[in-house]
């Protein structure tokens, strides 16, 4: 298939004008199965026609067929270290190149840059952005049991090599400071704080990752697991000349779905023949009270069947990472990652990232301060950053529509908690809210929480 | 006279090859008296020698002499806000350019921009460093008293009006993520913290300073305080071709002192010809127990008299800025803030703006994050950063030296602690760790407070 020469940054700024392109306008599936590939061998034919992975080249970790026995051999005679399930998810994450130019678990001075700088300065004197520290922590003991090898293997809670670590470098792990130049506040109840940081080592263990196989979860749903690498492959199949990634982490209602389809109008308003949506729900860890991955995946399933979103022009994939909760630090990141999987249009919403104070009766951010940092970061200038415009239930048309501020009696507002509730109580919300489909999943996830082991039915978070 | 006609910016990878220069090495008082100047008239010349201002034109926001009259009328017709001590001094600090090219307290825009990424990207695409919050906060009375208002009068304590503030932007103050992004814990007990923010109004206001008249103390120091356009004509009128700035607030011992005469040996070895040092003691605000600025100047001055630095390639004068102690963040501050002044190098130390933990028994930083961060650093790439190197006290020499890993044993270290019971008990540390005047400023400081009121005696901090 042809391959478009034009680079697909600032497009904002410069509406493309594709020459000598034959953009085939093949009909994909929604949701592309996953295929088995060879590492890499595709990257360079893929970069061509969509934005650049940072650094210039998508990293990809993965140690090559042929090798992963020996490979599983030399992780034998090295110290190990068990991977936590969070842990496991950074592997994942940086072993298909989301992160690149990061080619391993932060050293210290990568470490550092994270934290004061939400950016890497390259050999090149070029700057990625880089927001959320990815690490690995080990205890004193553990760091014992290193000793002076230059190399660890690392291995899941089964004791099976997942990867070796070399060229590694052992350096302070100052919890408070992380996190407090993370997110902002060092308050008690941070989820991902307390989840991986708060308990874990004193040591912070950084190198060069190599990953002995793809990383598989077997919980049906690893064919949404789509790499940048098999993404980029699946926008080229399908002549997209533009990409504009939606991260979620939520149920799909009809709002979300009027914002995806109306970008998509303006991008074609702007001249791009067949923009992609990337429909990218987080699939790491989240918070206890967020609806859990595979019901998720249900819904965004139910929201593509219903033809509420056009399975042609969307590609439905999981994104690989866990979640932080950490706001306007935090959507720097979901963003990057997004330009790695060839997205240079991503849409930002109010408060992305965002979560309640842990201790205080206030939201941890301001609501537009993660639009406003994203649109300032350091490393994101090629990305096409588009605010989410808002949408409420307009009572004239009984449909989700964008708001006007001229009539605003019109206007219903369905908050998270009041969809929380209807979903809880079997209710509907209003025709036209969410399609049925949809509906019935959430209705079902509520149900099935209906008898929990401690007879309490846990919180769900604001859409 | 003539001027250089080379940037001095890379020196370090590029040795100077000066054409067409004819130093003049015009032996220069080593503390130069003030003059009054007009504003910025000179800046055009002085900035073809030096290194150049960040954003490329040092920023003097002064309001001209014939003008003033003017605006002290026009600022009794507007909303006045009362600066706080500090306050005053960020005015100062913006008023002559040490924050280049920043033109008045910070928008939401460059708050978030410092908070983020210690640095601001210019409208040209190009970034320059800024790591600590230059902001005015303002209560909610204040708040309303401004109402509509699109300018303020800054006034002092007296309600003298000090400045202007226009184009003003009232924002949000979140004072926690301010100082956990800034400080990297939310320990109760920051001395900044606990003096200027935690019980500082819940508004930020940001705007164009014009400030009436240069900001004078009265306290016999004011002939120190050099404004960056100052300090750049007295390097040009002595012919500097490296300005290396050495920031401290403490005494001077010989352990600096052989650091700063060993960085111009070094910088002569390199090939300049004429390097000055700028010894350039902080003015502003600092902690209770750190030795004040007027003993510390009195301890300067015995320094040079004594000879221990050469008069003739020293400058010293008064950094006007405030203390945050915020080790890796504010050592950015510190030395960005010089390169608006003219310096090409910069020496730091271990722990710069470091402090201990204000709750635990640890120092809030760790020793060499401060030099690490400052290395890296966006928009500090062309300034030469010049590692302290350890010195000690040389038993078998009898005075500091710089401290030889093969022979630990003929090494003293003389810490802050030690030197600090040593001058408060009337004893002399061993000879030749500080010049004699030097150390009876010092003791004699003590002295000064051997009976307060409360009958305690405040704790120094080590140097």
């Amino acid at each position: 298939m042809a391959l478009m020469s034009i680079s697909m940054s600032n497009f904002l700024i410069k509406s493309p004008n594709p020459q000598n392109t034959h953009l085939r306008f093949r009909q994909g599936l929604a949701i592309p199965h996953k295929r088995s590939f060879g590492i890499g061998h595709r990257t360079g034919r893929i970069l061509c026609a969509l934005i650049e992975a940072d650094g210039g080249n998508l990293v990809e970790l993965f140690v090559k067929g042929d090798l992963r026995d020996l490979k599983r051999r030399e992780a034998l005679e090295i110290p190990r270290i068990k991977l936590s399930r969070i842990d496991l998810q950074w592997v994942h994450v940086l072993g298909e190149g989301w992160a690149s130019p990061l080619r391993g678990f932060m050293r210290e001075s990568e470490f550092l840059q994270t934290l004061h700088f939400n950016s890497l300065r390259l050999d090149d004197g070029s700057v990625v952005n880089m927001s959320v520290p990815i690490v690995l922590a080990i205890d004193d003991k553990q760091k014992q049991r290193v000793g002076e090898s230059d190399r660890v293997a690392l291995v899941d809670s089964n004791n099976n090599t997942v990867a070796i670590l070399s060229n590694i470098e052992i350096y302070k792990h100052n919890k408070e400071e992380r996190i407090a130049r993370t997110w902002g506040t060092t308050a008690p109840g941070l989820p991902y704080a307390d989840e991986a940081i708060t308990n874990a080592g004193h040591w912070l263990i950084g190198g060069d990752l190599e990953v002995i196989a793809p990383i598989r979860y077997g919980d049906g749903l690893d064919r949404f697991r789509l790499s940048p690498a098999e993404l980029r492959e699946e926008f080229v199949r399908r002549g997209a000349d533009a990409v504009f990634a939606f991260q979620l982490r939520n149920p799909v209602h009809n709002g979300h779905a009027l914002l995806m389809t109306d970008t998509r109008r303006r991008l074609l308003e702007m001249g791009y023949k067949n923009p992609v949506l990337l429909l990218h729900p987080l699939g790491g860890y989240t918070k206890a009270d967020d609806v859990p991955l595979s019901w998720r995946m249900k819904q965004h399933e139910k929201v593509l069947e219903d033809g509420v979103l056009d399975p042609e022009t969307t590609v439905v994939a999981i994104f690989p990472s866990p979640m932080h909760y950490a706001g306007p630090t935090e959507v720097q990141w979901h963003a990057k990652a997004r330009i790695n999987a060839g997205a240079n249009f991503y849409i930002v919403g109010r408060d992305p990232a965002g979560m309640g104070h842990p201790l205080e009766k206030r939201d941890l951010y301001d609501a537009d301060h993660g639009k406003k940092v994203l649109s300032m970061a350091p490393g994101l200038q090629r990305l096409n950053i588009l605010p989410f415009k808002v949408a409420a239930y307009d009572k004239t048309q009984g449909k989700m529509a964008f708001f006007d501020p001229s009539r605003p009696q019109d206007f219903l507002f369905i908050s998270g908690t009041k969809m929380r509730t209807l979903a809880k109580n079997k209710e509907s919300p209003p025709d036209g809210f969410m399609c049925p489909g949809g509906w019935k999943v959430l209705v079902d996830y509520y149900d099935s929480l209906a008898v929990p082991e401690n007879g309490k039915i846990p919180e769900a978070v604001p859409a």
